[in-house]
């Protein structure tokens, strides 16, 4: 499968802001059942090669669940603070769960919950998001087996279906739209006014 | 009017990351008029005072303003990468254009613009955005008048109902939500987990 025309550019601020952690951080926006926008900070675990799909993680207990499954569709905001730029990917959201029947996605979610650090690994034991705070010795749980995912842990996917690319910097800035044609399987790239 | 118990948690922290220029950038979620979420970046200019309504400014030829007009309801998703903490705003959005009928905010949008340096304002004379790219003569346009908003020129606030503030650093984390209580106007807060 070819790299789709944005990933080069996307690779590149990626590499131009690798001195800064949160350059991996972006921003995920959902719709919630009410009609109304959610949007919180994700961080970007790479792509689920060989394919284009963003590779996040989330907590099956938290509120986007509910959103992505009522609506599977998606917009990450990605600035990069070093470059100038920003990216903005739309595109269908797919959560891999304990019950994930395609082997190949409950293979990503195994190894990345394996990736993780022990730290991270222990939010997924603790006391449900969003609730009243608990008492805090709660929060102290033994490690999480490190080889079997916690059942609360998700893989969250994102296909991107349109990506829109400007660079600040420019004079005048520059703006690219790429967007997938799925007649063809092909992106067209175009130009457009900032 | 006091200030509602959010402001100052917000504060301190743009406060504590005045260094980086890019903490008064935060990501601004919306819904389409097909239901599927928009998210980009937008500059914080503020606040409304003496109100709690935070204010943006954008370009009424902008895909956000028919999503605003359809659906007048945004979250505002906020990193602040030195102190690693997080506010996500939820609140309704005010459109301030040429012809508001509110003295108030019809004068807070002229200030806005007379703010503004030649360049921000030189934009709101660019080519339509995001139609496909115009020669770059177009782009080199007379200055406009200082002190009269372009047409194009729109003031943009964001009244929050509901904030989340997420702080990264404590062990465990330290989660707060503020509510709005239309019945009472006074504002509820609760500690909930991470």
């Amino acid at each position: 499968m070819p790299l789709a025309p944005w990933r080069s550019p996307l690779a590149r601020a990626l590499h131009r802001n690798r001195s800064l952690v949160y350059a991996r951080y972006a921003q995920l926006a959902t719709v919630r059942t009410d009609g109304r926008p959610a949007n919180r900070t994700v961080v970007f675990r790479g792509f689920l090669e060989p394919t284009q799909q963003l590779k996040f993680i989330t907590d099956r207990r938290s509120e986007k669940i509910g959103q992505i499954l009522a609506q599977p569709w998606g917009e990450l905001c990605w600035y990069f603070p070093n470059t100038r730029e920003q990216f903005r990917l739309s595109g269908a959201l797919t959560l891999v769960q304990a019950d994930c029947a395609n082997p190949d996605f409950a293979k990503a979610r195994q190894i990345q919950w394996q990736d993780l650090s022990g730290a991270a690994r222990a939010q997924f034991a603790w006391p449900d998001p969003g609730q009243p705070r608990a008492e805090a010795k709660l929060f102290e749980l033994p490690p999480l087996d490190p080889l079997q995912p916690s059942p609360n842990f998700c893989l969250l996917l994102l296909d991107p279906h349109q990506v829109d690319h400007l660079e600040l910097r420019g004079e005048p800035q520059n703006r690219c739209r790429y967007q997938y044609q799925p007649a063809t399987a092909e992106w067209a790239t175009e130009s457009v006014n900032p």
